[in-house]
């Protein structure tokens, strides 16, 4: 069977809150990690592609789930602004991304269940 | 910090295919058990609070995602047909809530860590 055809799991946190369910999930962490690398709310949006708004909608939802910021951001300025993960949005990052190779190799021998029930379709992948 | 307001996590998993992502999650399992319980799609889907027709889709979907139907169902009849959890169907819940309890608990450590960073938030719960 072919790499592309190989189940993915995806984890998702659900946080309750008064306001609605807040998720963190892959999509906010892995905007966190492009912030991180291009210092830049829009940049890490153009490189998802995802609009400024959207992003920013994004990292302000991450930034009301805790007692802390993830993000920290200033408007204007000659640079259009900026933004940095806080050391507590970094530890964010790195618990997510553990939880997800943890929850992986939990579920390893189910998911290649579910892919040798796979086996029997036609076609499972394009040809390679 | 009141129960409801406890981190949850949810796992998906995710089959790439010619035809496009196939997710399989919580959503499409409970419709299954529901089949199970009602032995009708449209009692399942109405349980859900679905239609008929999106209860349908997603049977489809999960009958299309693996070499073996989940659901067998029959149109008409006095009964209006009815649809039953074949024991591949079984074993793919069986085997889905598995992974849930697996992802869980090797998660757990985490769940904690971000429940105490929410402590920081005011009101994070509505009074019980």
């Amino acid at each position: 069977m072919d790499q592309i055809s190989r189940p993915r799991p995806v984890i998702r946190i659900d946080l309750p809150s008064p306001s609605g369910l807040q998720r963190l999930g892959r999509g906010k962490i892995t905007l966190l990690e492009h912030i991180r690398e291009t210092g830049s709310i829009s940049a890490a949006g153009r490189a998802m592609d995802m609009s400024y708004r959207r992003a920013w909608l994004l990292v302000s939802a991450v930034n009301a789930m805790f007692g802390e910021e993830a993000v920290t951001s200033q408007r204007g300025g000659k640079q259009g602004g900026g933004a940095m993960v806080t050391p507590f949005g970094e530890a964010l990052i790195a618990r997510f991304r553990a939880m997800e190779e943890k929850a992986l190799s939990a579920m390893a021998e189910d998911i290649a269940w579910l892919e040798a029930q796979r086996a029997g379709l036609k076609d499972p992948a394009p040809p390679s």
